[in-house]
């Protein structure tokens, strides 16, 4: 394989490991704690999960364990979007396997969970493995998003891990790749087959974090890439002091990504949708403030500046969210009719009569560029693919009019030109930063622990991880304990809690205290490209989010 | 200041010298060759340059030399758009002046150009300078856009260097601004002034480019910051499997930028406007071109790709440079009828009646939002802005429907979805590679040993960049000898030739013998982040262009 100098050194990074997977692979023990509860709903979960629901947490200590030297066969999937790190879980969980018997098997799954429900494995050997060690992306056995949902999709992933002879599962994914983890593990158990099914926490939105799970892996690196554009443009336009960036960030239900990178970066406003669902801030409001900020740097002689936007927005926006509800609910029950309205106008015409006054209004203040993508774009679900929605562009065109109306009225005169800009696919993919080679090269090493000692329901968790990764703390966390039910296409439907951005928690606390001064003075600063080779105060350091809210 | 770890660890950095220009300033003299001769229209040049025209190249070699000792005062200019290295020049600069004469001055021309013709003007200190050293943008005195072009205008810039009692002006800048910097050396000698200037060469475009300018500064850095995005998005792109990405690069004249990328990423199809140009090359053809590779690589089931595009793509496509001129000239001399023409349909049926028939049918059948940037998007002059026209949608637009029609035709079998990126603002910043910081610091260094000789119209100049920092070879060239006359604005006038991409050069040989593996096998190569701290053959090699260019 061809391959850059950069992809050739990284091939000899050793992961960092906590101290106690670091050692003798027979000398990690287990202690188990006191039995669990789920964070809400435990009656119900109890029934779902009648095996696997309240197991106790796992954690690793010194201690001579003869069950590490089994003899295992293990399959991996990568389940959902790209997040740096995902191939140093599997180098992680290789070695781990191979270091407690020689004998024992890595399958990996193609393609995501499909793989598994359509047997389409391959052995990963050490041969096979090597070209990807501490290097990004999921192109080793590939990703997908299938769902393991229907009864005759569990039985297919049942017969083929039968098929393989497998001891135990490992799914790498976010929180419904890893509630579909619980449901396969209770599954496999009611169905009297031991094989066990272990979860790893991924994703680059952050919002797969609680107690056991200080922070998901990817996030680290794809935050940092997206600081090093974001302060590269925040220079420019420093440099160039003529315009306005608007940039769009990925997160479409949490904020955590816009949040991390607004305290890398210090641009002049950061967004937070999570703060604008509970404030109720309108959409004019937003616009608005944004003004503010526009017309106080203009009076400094600053018609430039930084915006940061996360994508999932506009549907925290109170009247966006019940336009877009509304949209929905109007093209499930008459998909057909509207579908053969084919021009624009006759389409707002036809909506003029299906949507509220309030709904309708508002759809037709919006530029027409929004208002199209909020037709036209639809997931196969029929609903609005929010993701898809220019807000950059949303926010400039309302932002541009309302100045223009300021500047008649004698209150700005600054000059305004925007740029908009959207950065999602440029940080999923890219070299796992040392925080996050580490960190997955331990969740994997700890998944093959769990999967040693027979447990299964659990979620792979490597903590304390505010220290260097000798001090990590490496075990493991059963499911159910994370989950609670929540409204899903009509049922209630048992779920991992996603974590949302805490207006309480330390790192918006810390962003708060400091954007009005950011929103006026430049204060911007300039984290430049991740590195790998200097020293460990540039190159190991964890997110400032998980750092603040570990006290740091 | 607050800054980020890198930043502080950057300001460390010591850049690599050239050997002569490593060891005692006052042991560099200075040999001049023949005179020279301008690379076309001599005849014209000499009378247009009395004074500085045909001056001998300067080299640099070791020997006693008082003048080096002089008490100097020079200004500095940053011209033009940021490239990162920008402030390393000014530190190159600052740092010989004051190992040649520690009383000896630099101030900072305030905002480009226009802060020599206003006097805006600050002294630069060692404490000034300190925190850019090693560090993107050009904020530490920002840049601008004015060229000196009126009578008033180069009056009131030799009134400013008077002011200052300036025995040289450095300009930092492209193509334009080192004419700029030759007509400003010429208007001094010839109202009596002794007061020198030197230009330096920046532009990330890599347009800027002749026998003895390698490279111009920032392109390393630029590109190398692209190739990153790039990379990380082609990681994306094989392990999701399901999105070709069309990226826009910066680049309106030459397609430098697009090429070196593709050499250090190898993307699928890489589109090289100078080639578009050669061949005649028309745009159904070009995106037949692409939907073959899309089709191709389908039959791999692999219906994912990444393709490159220069921003100054249309203006070469025969079809659309004729249209893109004949709106030029329309709304040069009909302006004001069409600017009351306010509905996007009026301006189509007005322009059926002014275009030729050939451009009203191409303009007919682009995509409607692309019709809407040629009609509205234009610059000061009324001229088309073609750096903002989103070429990747519209190549997208139209693969699209010619992939629909093949696949009605049974030519096609797979599934094409795309996603449009546009990468400019993100590399013109970043904190510059040690080649950039390197090649910087010794072209501001070289500028001091020009200006201390008394040297006037030259271009500092460091050669051998292949090779190890101090094996370069630092000296000057006389501008006029980068000349000749073009055509601007209906006047012929003197410019430094822009280089253009050459079709015979190794860089596209290398190229070009390598794309039809490349459209149809994934050859993708993920160069990562730039990076500082680690070894030789990863942090301080030059460009593959200029390697190449080098016959290495």
């Amino acid at each position: 394989m061809d391959c850059s100098v950069l992809q050739k050194l990284r091939y000899e990074y050793k992961p960092k490991l906590p101290a106690i997977l670091a050692g003798e692979a027979g000398d990690i023990s287990i202690e188990l704690g006191e039995p669990t509860e789920a964070v809400a709903d435990a009656g119900a979960l109890k029934e779902l999960f009648k095996a696997t629901y309240g197991k106790p947490v796992a954690t690793f200590s010194r201690g001579k364990n003869e069950k590490i030297s089994r003899e295992l066969k293990v399959g991996v999937i990568l389940s959902g979007g790209q997040a740096p790190g995902g191939h140093n879980v599997i180098a992680g969980l290789f070695d781990g396997l191979k270091k407690g018997n020689p004998a024992s098997k890595l399958y990996g799954f193609l393609g995501g969970p499909g793989g598994l429900v359509d047997n389409k494995a391959v052995e990963l050997t050490a041969e096979k493995i090597a070209p990807y060690r501490n290097t990004g992306g999921f192109d080793m056995i590939g990703s997908g998003r299938t769902k393991i949902e229907t009864p005759q999709q569990f039985a297919a992933a049942l017969k083929t891990a039968l098929t393989l002879s497998l001891d135990a599962v490992v799914v790498v994914g976010g929180d419904d790749s890893n509630t579909n983890a619980a449901l396969l593990a209770e599954y496999f158990l009611e169905k009297g087959s031991a094989i066990q099914v272990i979860g790893c926490p991924k994703t680059i939105d952050g919002d797969l974090k609680n107690e056991h799970i200080e922070t998901s892996f990817g996030f680290d690196t794809a935050c940092k890439t997206y600081s090093e554009l974001i302060g590269n443009i925040q220079r420019d336009a420093a440099s160039a002091r003529k315009y306005w960036h608007f940039i769009r960030l990925m997160g479409r239900s949490a904020s955590h990504i816009t949040l991390e990178c607004a305290l890398q970066t210090q641009p002049n406003i950061s967004l937070i949708s999570e703060e604008v669902a509970e404030k109720e801030v309108s959409l004019n409001q937003l616009v608005n403030d944004i003004c503010q900020s526009v017309i106080r740097r203009a009076e400094n002689n600053e018609n430039f500046g930084v915006i940061l936007i996360p994508e999932g927005l506009i549907e925290f926006i109170p009247e966006m969210k019940k336009l877009i509800s509304e949209l929905n609910d109007i093209m499930a029950a008459k998909e057909e009719e509207f579908s053969k309205i084919t021009s624009f106008i006759d389409q707002m015409y036809w909506l003029g009569k299906e949507l509220s006054g309030e709904s309708y209004t508002l759809l037709q203040t919006l530029p027409a560029e929004i208002a199209r993508q909020l037709l036209l774009d639809r997931d196969p679900h029929g609903n609005v693919m929010v993701s898809w929605i220019d807000t950059e562009k949303l926010l400039i065109n309302m932002v541009t009019k309302l100045l223009a109306k300021f500047k008649e009225d004698g209150v700005y005169k600054g000059k305004f030109s925007a740029v908009g800009h959207f950065f999602g696919y440029e940080g999923r993919c890219a070299f796992p930063s040392n925080f996050d080679a580490d960190y997955c090269y331990a969740l994997g090493y700890s998944a093959f622990v769990l999967a040693a000692n027979g447990l299964t329901g659990y979620v792979s968790s490597v903590k304390n991880l505010a220290t260097p990764a000798s001090q990590w703390v490496a075990g493991g966390v059963p499911l159910t304990m994370m989950m609670n039910l929540e409204q899903r296409h009509g049922a209630k439907k048992p779920v991992i809690k996603k974590a949302l951005v805490e207006l309480e928690g330390r790192p918006f606390q810390v962003f708060a205290a400091a954007r009005e001064t950011w929103a006026v003075q430049t204060s911007f600063l300039y984290p430049g490209a991740i590195q790998y080779f200097g020293p460990a105060e540039l190159c190991d350091q964890a997110s400032k989010t998980l750092l603040l809210e570990k006290g740091r």
